[in-house]
Order: C-alpha cells, then sequence, then structure tokens
C-alpha cells in the first residue's frame, strides 16, 4: 500500500510546528510529506523546501499554484496540513477543501468563532475529512484514561482539574513564535486562552466525555503591554453537573509544558502530566493507587494499538502527534477514527475562547456556552 | 530553665489533633501537657487524661474546674492549648483569656467572624499572647519560600496558585472527625472552605508576604445532603495585583492531604508541596531549576532554625507543627517570634470564610475582602 | 501509668544522635529522659543536661556515680540509652547491665566483633532487655513491606539490592560527627560499612526475613589519607540461594541520605526509599504496579500500630526512631516486641562489619558468613 | 540534498527493533529505507517489506540478491543497517562492508569476541563507517552530562554506578523477543551481560571519558533452566583509579527498562535516568542541587544539536536513537559526528561481556579488561 503524500500550507523558516507536523505525519510511513506551501515569499518557501528535503519544484509559493500543479501530478498530494498562524487557517482550509483536498490543521481552528463557522460550512459543502491535531489526545496514556472513565474507573465523574502552565511568554514576546501569538491580527482575540487554553479545555472533554455547558472566566494580560491574555483562570459546569477548573498561564516562570489533568469521580480518581506521559495514577475510593505504564500489559485497545515500544522506552510528544496523522490516515482510507477531533471540536474550541474572551472583558459571571 | 505547662482543652478520645498538639508542643522539651479539660464529660476526660498520662487529678470536666485548681498550683499550668471543634474556640479562649493565661488554639480562630472580632477584642482586653497554628507555616522549606521571595528571588510577585485537595469526604461523612466539620453547628458556615481553605488563604499570604484585597468565590456541596461546602474555588487579587487561584476540595478521591502552592514573579518561580515537604523547588526566568533541600547548607536562618535532622533525614508534620509551639515557647519567654500567626492572621482567616461563603452564595462576583 | 525514666549515656554538647534519642523516647509519652551521663567532663555533661532540661543534679560525670544516685531515687531511672561513640558501646552498655539496667544502645552495637560477643554474654548474664537502634526499620512502611514479604506478596525473594549513598564525607573530614567516624580508634575498623552499611545490611535481612551467609566485599578509602573505608561495596548470598548487592558511600555528593531498598521474587518486587518514606511500591509480575500510601486502609497491623497522622500528613526520621523506643517500652512492661533489633542483629552486624572488613582487605573473594 | 537510501538486514515479522531502526533513520529525513533483507524466508520477507511499504521488489531473501539488485539501479542502497540477532552480526556486515557498503549495526557487535575481532578487520579492510547503536548515547541530557563532566562539574571521577534493571525475563522466556536472548547459540555466551549490560558499560564511559582497565563480576542465571545469565554485578576499575559497579538483570519484577547512572567526583555528582530522559539532576559539593530540562537553555551545543522540542515537549527512546541515525548520516556525508560509537566500542564492549562471562564462570576474582 503507497503512502499518502501530505501537502504542507505554512511551516517555513523559522517554524517550531511545520517540522513536528512532518515527523509525526511520517513517522509510521502511512504519509509522506510530498508538497508545500511553506511561505507565501517564494525564497523562503523554496528553502523550506529544501529543508524538508522535498523535491525543489514542489515547494510551491502560493496555495492556487500548489493546487494547480498538485492536481496534475500522478503522484500528487492527496491531503493538506494546514500549520500556519491562526488566522490564515480559514483561508487555507478553505481553499484546500474547495479545491477537493482533507485537512488536518493546526489549533485553535481559526481565528475567530465567525471564522469556525465559515470554516464548518466549508467542510460540510465540501463533504471532506478535517481534523484538529490537539496533540494530548494522541498520547497512550489519555486515550486509556478516557477509557477507564468510560468504562467507569472512577464512577460518576464529580470535578475535574485541568491545567497548562508555561513560563515562556513572561517577558517581552520577541521571536516568531512570540510575537503573532500576542498579536490580536494574527491569532485571534484569544493569546494564551486560544494557544494553549483551548488545548486544556478540548483535553477535559476528550478525558471525562462530559460537555462543557457554562463558564465563568477571568483572563488578564499581566506582561505590561500585551496586546491578549497570558493567564486565564477559567470556571466550568459540565451536562453531568460536574465542575471543572481550567487554569493556564504562559507567565508562570520555570513551568515549561507543564499540562495535567486530574479528574474526580464517586468512585476513584486519575491524574496525568504531559511532561511525564508514561504513566497515569488511578485512586480508588478504598484508599489503593494504581500506576499505569504506557506499553504495559493493563492498556487497552485504543492506548495500546498507538504505543510502538515496549514499556519503560518514553514516548514522547511526537509520538502523540504521530498518532493523530495515524487517524487521519485511518479516515482517508475510510477506517473509522473515532478519537480524533473533528470540525465538531474545532467549533466547540473557537466558542470556548469566544465565550471566555467575552465573558471576562465584560465580567460576565457565569455564562452559558454553546457550540 | 524549666519547661513551660501546657493545660489543653478538648483533645478528648478519638480526637484527631489532640495527640498532634500534645507531640508538637513537647518534642522541643520546652513545653509540657500537665493538664487538660479535654471533655466536658468527667469520664471522657479522665479517660483522655489517662491516654496523655497525666495526674489523673489534672484532668478536668470543666473549664472553671479547671483554671481554680491550677491557679492554686506552684506547678500550675502557664498557659492553655485550644483544640475542640470550631464552636467551642471562642467560649474556650475567651475563658482562658479572662484566667489570665495566653492561648494557642488550632484553626480556623472561631465558628465565625463575629466570634473572631469578640475574641479579637478579648484578646486585646487580655493583653496576652494569642496564636493560631497554620500548622504548615511551621515547614522549614515554607519559611524558606517565604525568606527567599523576602529577598527578591522571584522579583515582583504576579501569580500565585494554592491548592489544597483531599478525598476523604467524597462519601457519606461518618466517624467523629468527619461529623462535627460537615456539621455548620459546630464548624461554623464554611465546611471544606474553613477546614483547609483558610490554611491555603493564609499559606499564600505568609510565602509571599502579599494581602489579598478581593476574591471571587464558587463553593458547592457535592456530595448529595451535605450542608457545608465541600469543593472551593476562589480566585483572589493582592494588594501589589497580583492573581492567585485558591483551590481546595475534600471530594477529590486519592487526594491525601495534598497542600501546594507554586508563586510567579518576574524574575522566578517556586513550588513547594506538603506531602514531600523537605525540598523546595526554584526556578528563575534564564531557565534554571534549583533543588532546595531541608537541612542542607543553602537554608537562611527562618528555616535553619527550625531543622532538628540533617539534610537527607525527613521531617514532617509533627515537626513543622513543633516549630510554632517553640515560637509560642518564645514568645511566653517575651522572645521575638514574628513568623508565628497571631489574633490577625484569625481575623483574616474568619474574614475570608465568611467573605468567600457569601459572595459564593450570592453569586456576588469579586467582593472586597477586608479584616 | 507514669512513664518510663531514661537515663542517657553520651550525647554531650555537638551530639547530633542525643537529641534524637531524647526526642524519638519521649514522642509517644511513655518514657521521659530523666538523667545522665552525658560527657565525662563534668562541665559538659552538665551544659547538656541543661540543654535538655533535666534536674541539674542528675547530669551526672561518669556513670558509677549515676547507677548510684539513681538507684537511690524513688523515681530513679529505669533503663539507659547508650548514644556514645562506637568504642565506648560496650564500657558503657557492660556497666548498665551489671548494674542492673536494662539497655537500648545506637548502632553499630560496638567497635568490634570482639566486643559484640563479650556484649553478647554480658546481655545474657545479666538476663536484661537489650535492643539496637535500626532506626529504619522502625518506618511503618518499612515494616508494611516485611509483612508483604512474609505473606507472599514477591513469591520467593530472587534478588535485593539495598543501597545507602551519603555524600557529606568526600571531602576532609571536620567537625566532632565526621572526625571520630573516620578514626579507627573510636569507630573500630570498618568506617562507612559500620557507620551506614550496617543499617543497610539489617534492613535487607529485616524486610526480607532472610539470612546472610555468604559475602564478597570490595572495601576502598577514597579520601586520600582516610583510615577507614568511606566507599563500600558488598555482594551477599542468602540462605535461599537469593543474591544481594550492598552499597554504600559517603563520598557520593550529592546524595544525602538516601537509604533504599529494592527487592525482587517470582511473583513481585517492591521499593522503598527512606528520603520520602511515605510510600511503598509494590509490583507484580503481570505488570501491575501499587503505591501503598503510610497512614492509609492498605496497611497491616504492623504498620498501622506505629503511624500517628493520617495519610498524607507526612511522617519522618523522628518518628521512625520513636517506633522503637515505643517497642523498647513494650518490652519492658513484658509485652511483645518482635520487630525490635536485639543482641543476635548486635552480634550479625559486628559479625557483617569484621567479614567485610577482612574479606576486602585480603580480597578474598566470597567467604562465609557466620554469628 | 536527497535523503541517503538505506538497506535493512533483519527486521522481519515480530520484530521489535526493525521498526525503531526504521522510525529513527527517517526520523530527521535525512534517510530513507528503501530495501531490505529482512528474512531468509522470502515470504517473510516480503510480508516485512510490505509492513515497511517499500518497493516488493526490494524485499530480498538473501544478502547476495540484495547486493546485486541495489547494485545495479540509480537509486540503489547507500549503506545497510543490521538489526538481526546477534549471531547474524557478523555475516551480515562483513557482507556488507566486503560488498562496498557503510554498516550501522544494533549491539551487541557480535555473538562473541573473536567475531568482533574479525569484524574490525573486516572494518580495517573495507574502509568504510562502522556505527554501533548504543542508543542510550543518543539522548540529548546524556550527552549533555558528557560535556559538563568533560568541563570539569563534578572536579575528578572517583566513583560511579550504572544499573539496568529490567523485568521481562523473570519467568519462562516466551515470544521471538526472549527465545533467542537466552539461546547461547543466537545471542552468544553472554545473556543479560550482553544484551543489556554492555549498554551500560558503554554509557558509563561515554559519559565519564573513563575506560574500564578491570572488573570483578558475579553473573548468574537465576531463572531455573536458563542457558545465560539473566542478573548481573560487575565491580569495575577505570583508568583513573574510579571505583564502577555496575548492575543488569533481567529478572527484577516490575522493572522495565531502568537505565540509569550517577557519577560523582570530588567536586559534584549527578543522575541521569532513561524512564525519565528529559531531566539531568547536578549536585554540588556546596550543597546545590540543580535540574537541567531537556530543550532548555542551559544544554551545551552538544545536547542542544540532538533535540527537536521546545522544553516540556518530551522526547523519547526514538529520537535518542534518531540522534545516532543523523550521526551516521553526518558520517556518511564525511562530517564528523565524535560522539557516535563506532568499531572500537564494538571491540571494547565484546571484549567486556567475554572478560565478564568468563571471570564469574571460574570465579575469578579482578581480572583485567583490555580490548
Amino acid at each position: 500500500m503507497p503512502r499518502l503524500r501530505m501537502g504542507m500550507i505554512g511551516g517555513g523558516p523559522g517554524s517550531f510546528i511545520g517540522p513536528v507536523h512532518r515527523i509525526a505525519a511520517e513517522m509510521d510511513r502511512e504519509i509522506e510529506l510530498v508538497a508545500g506551501c511553506f511561505s507565501s515569499d517564494a525564497a523562503k518557501s523554496r528553502a523550506a523546501g529544501e529543508s524538508y528535503r522535498i523535491d525543489p519544484a514542489r515547494a510551491y509559493p502560493d496555495l492556487a499554484a500548489m493546487f494547480a500543479a498538485e492536481r496534475g501530478r500522478a503522484d500528487g498530494i492527496d491531503f493538506v496540513a494546514v500549520v500556519s498562524p491562526n488566522h490564515h487557517h480559514l483561508p487555507a482550509a478553505s481553499a484546500a477543501l474547495a479545491a477537493g483536498y482533507p485537512v488536518i490543521s493546526d489549533k485553535p481552528a481559526t481565528a475567530t468563532l465567525a471564522e469556525a463557522r465559515a470554516l464548518a460550512s466549508a467542510v460540510a459543502a465540501a463533504g471532506l475529512p478535517y481534523a484538529l491535531t490537539h496533540t494530548y489526545t494522541g498520547y497512550p496514556l489519555v486515550r486509556e484514561a478516557r477509557a477507564r472513565i468510560a468504562g467507569g474507573a472512577l464512577g460518576t465523574v464529580r470535578k475535574l482539574v485541568v491545567e497548562y502552565p508555561q513560563g515562556w511568554l513572561a517577558g517581552e514576546a520577541t521571536g516568531k513564535q512570540a510575537e503573532w501569538r500576542t498579536d490580536p491580527a494574527r491569532s485571534g482575540p484569544g493569546g494564551c486562552i486560544g494557544d494553549i487554553g483551548t488545548h486544556a479545555f478540548h483535553l477535559a472533554e476528550f478525558v471525562t466525555g462530559l460537555k462543557a455547558t457554562a463558564l465563568l472566566a477571568d483572563l488578564a494580560a499581566v506582561v505590561p503591554g500585551r496586546a491578549v491574555d497570558d493567564d486565564c483562570t477559567v470556571l466550568l459546569r459540565y451536562d453531568n453537573g460536574a465542575r471543572g477548573v481550567l487554569l493556564a498561564s504562559q507567565i508562570e516562570v520555570g513551568e515549561m509544558n507543564g499540562l495535567r489533568i486530574r479528574v474526580y469521580g464517586d468512585k476513584g480518581g486519575l491524574l496525568w502530566r504531559q511532561e511525564v506521559p508514561n504513566t497515569l495514577t488511578l485512586h480508588s475510593v478504598d484508599g489503593r493507587t494504581e500506576i499505569v505504564h504506557a506499553g504495559g500489559p493493563q492498556l487497552g485497545p485504543d492506548a495500546a494499538s498507538r504505543t510502538r515500544t515496549p514499556t519503560g522506552h518514553p514516548e514522547g510528544y511526537l509520538e502523540a502527534f504521530a498518532n493523530l496523522y495515524r487517524d487521519f490516515a485511518a479516515t482517508l482510507r475510510g477506517e473509522p477514527a473515532p478519537l480524533l477531533p473533528g470540525i465538531e471540536d474545532a467549533l466547540r474550541g473557537m466558542s470556548f475562547i469566544d465565550t471566555a474572551v467575552r465573558a471576562s472583558r465584560d465580567e460576565a459571571g457565569w455564562v452559558p456556552l454553546t457550540i
């Protein structure tokens, strides 16, 4: 079976996430990067193409050129990956869908909720697969956590705490990564809430199977002069009455990428930490604590099928990311991949950002959260 | 120099905290338990006296009897420790102060804010020492954290997260400890917020040197039928503009006594966890992380003077508690003990509880916090 | 029931272990320090007595004086604690036994194996209790580990690794504690092997219930000019054929008091670490890992009866030490205390030191270990 | 620049390490798997080729066929990766070298020391690159540890402890992976010592820059009926007089892939653990402890150049492995890759295995270790 051929949109020189998508996509040899519109600057796009070691002729300066040229090749691209800054997501994804290409996109789905709605329409109109890379849901033990909760290990979920602390934006926002993320014209109205808060929001729903129905948000721009939020506290209510606390920050000095989630039910509790992703801690109401190991024999199929190495051989961020691409490849082959985030998750995420930003700005207290 | 003689109020059969106070008070041999009014039931008070191995004649059934008898002895008590449930704190402490005895009391200071004000008046009228056992401020590394922040290691504090998760009240509240804590007549209007939230609130102010000026509270009684809160989320603003998040819960299954605090400034961050109390993690904005060890050579005098064993020989909860009694003994000898919580802290703690309970009940959003 | 009265031998000014014994002995209020021969220098003994806040008249300058005076008091001492450097252990313990006093002694039992044999004769002749403070066996989870292994949780024990790394003697041996420990005239022929190796040796036998029958030792004096070993590797064989590795060092910079033990059988494995003493990790051959918490509901009676606080409230070194004194108090009351190390353990420990020192010096390969 | 083309030898159906080599080789897009002799069974080789998604025509049943066919293609292989069981290493590598192909090989280099010498001759005769995949030296923080020691952070190295505990062979050796590793005809005379002991041995030399000059070995076959060692204790002396302890076991139930190393000098100490590979702990003799983070700003070039993600985004085993392939690709391009293990390391590793097996069998005590 030949590999699926990927075209990348974005990921030009200096990009962090472009190379990550490339490694993730190719890790399981189901997908191959063959083309890209890495930058609207032709020289930069070409330079990026060289760094990815693709055929120089397939590093395009604009989307239309890429779609036209690739459509004409027997070995043309099968889908596109959108990895540019947020404000490019909608135009890039829409163009790709219109050109007949399935899309896998970095998060958040778009810069604004209105754009997300437009995107949803485009997806529906095209009738093509769309996936959103909420990376952390690709970790095997996150999938195990979901399966355990679905299986009743915690009883009824009553409470969750999801945190995403970082410290890298505690000072001046310098460098390509920092600059666009703190510029509302490129990131959208949400700063931290859109960059990492949306990961945390999605993770909590993913793991618990619950849906948030209301929130109370307190977002701040702590660094003087910052135009978007960099420190966020959000209280959540879920559809079964459970309570949630979501903390996300980019000014917590010393924190690196400390996403973690704790979920508590009436029969048990669990803890997972992204920085030490290969153990999952399970507590039961009788006082017992169990450590579940990635790659170990206790794992269910959702986790076991997405693990490449035996227990004790740590897999990490790139492997988690690769699991989303494996799911996406399955989707393109017509196989089910129910855990892969899609357009519904895209809408929920953008609604979360939009609602939180407005609720905080208006000091509105509890407000309903709808798609 | 002879030991100071302590009389205990409360701490009868089945008490958890009575024996803890006894061990803590006596650990450094500056204090000796010699008498007590352990219960208003004479037989129970006598039984408790036996369990503490004190002179049976000095286990009294009521306060008046104790004060009268002890005043008549050359080796009579020098002070009292109040360790009964919350609603007894005011009458016990007031009576002791009126009888001329300094008081060290378990927290929260009283059952209600009105009572705390009455207590403050009683303390002022008596002109005698009063101390409140916010146990966790006795840990050497908590004192080190305070000293480091005061010394500028974090720069300007911008954000803190203090958490106090427990799980022991996730089900029915059975047993002496659980019953009175979930009965508003004995605990006061605050449940979890008064039992452990107040520790977290105090710890944050203690470590940072900041004072909270406003809060937004979301308190819930998660367990069906519970008459007081058992799960608390409180957002805080401090006098320098810093933002705080305080999480306290008693329904988080698997959590034991997980008090922890993280503080972030513009130059650094720190983390301390009560369950692993002998290390303190310090981050600096240049990416360095340092682990400070209890008993190690890096400690300043506040921590070093309250450490009994060399590094690597873990001290714990009882030793932290004993540090408060050592401070209290110093106070009784007329020496300074500036870190020991007193009546001001008592008032702040009760104001915190009262304000949080009301703000949450009324869904009042941000409300000011005053003493 | 009145407290047992303790007389201390050793523990003068600058002593680390004297105050530790005092705190441990008194923690549960079954024992009270009332007298001592803290130093053979009368002024120093008096100063120590003051620091312990005992009756100045009962701080004696020599053993004979103490025994004579205490025998004449209605409230005279009931037993003695020997806490002086190793070479004093035999004369102190022998004199106490001859004077009719039960003895609890710091480890190692004596400076030499010959002395240990003389001590054993003295104990037998006196017919009085003798206990040896292998502190670490007092930790509740060490006792739980022993109980789990005895109950078959690991199946047949095949392998153990016990390590005791320290770094405090990596440089010049300066200060009272370092000086006598590196002086063979005071410590005996073993340095590190006697100071901490013997703890590790005892712990391994205590936890597994096995007895070592042979050893291969490689001891070194790493620091130039050091007169005793400071870095030790010992291979062990046990009576059921199991293999052991014992590592002890005092030159491993950065290690504090890192005693830890791992035991592996054909059905499971376990791990315990002294510096984080309130969790015990249990592995089973089916891939499951369980964390057992001090104070938790999973503990058997050996651990539960020696725990003072609920789970999550850390107990440490002093509490572990206090558990040995509680056992000793039980012994003096005529109650069983089967886990308390006694004269048999004293002999085994000294035989271990003696055999290891000789085997290493002679490069003798495997040699039998006998009492 | 086009990718280097790799042919794999071994890695047929059921192989663990074949897919690992494939992922590692391709991760940075400098190398592409294009052909293989995955099995001497033609059907199996074809099935493996399909699983790797390579051109079916390039899945060969024997080496000669592969070399002949590939030599004839413009896009023929540039080098081979040898990933078969140990006894195939020499014939496979020799044939490849003779055919003009550089070789990268899994460890240990061969089944016996004599074979390793033959291999060294073959490498010398061919004048082609040869590399050995001691995976763990690919971890960025292992390289950082090496750089720190080389830079003097620990002073003079005096002592090291390197451990490699596993538990997966505690019972019957069933399954493809277990069977050949416990069969001396396929694994060579060493079992555990060759499979993982050699990794630990190499790691210690790699990190410290020291060379072992003598050893004392105690190897056991703990599981009844096992034909090779499964539990190993080796004492080491290094060329500067430093002492080492190497523990490797495959019968320690609950251990997964617990490689860890501690190194102690007169000025500092360090600790690294494979299962939590993204932190490195550094101690200094003044009592300070620093945590170095993968991806962080404190890293030197050896580590920083081999890191793909920012701090807090865990990289693991596959990324470490990929770093060896990146080094190998550099070698093939004629660039220096001084950290990549080569034929000298191959010989040292096989000499270590051979010497340890003989020394243990003969109970020979200390024996010299020569290449």
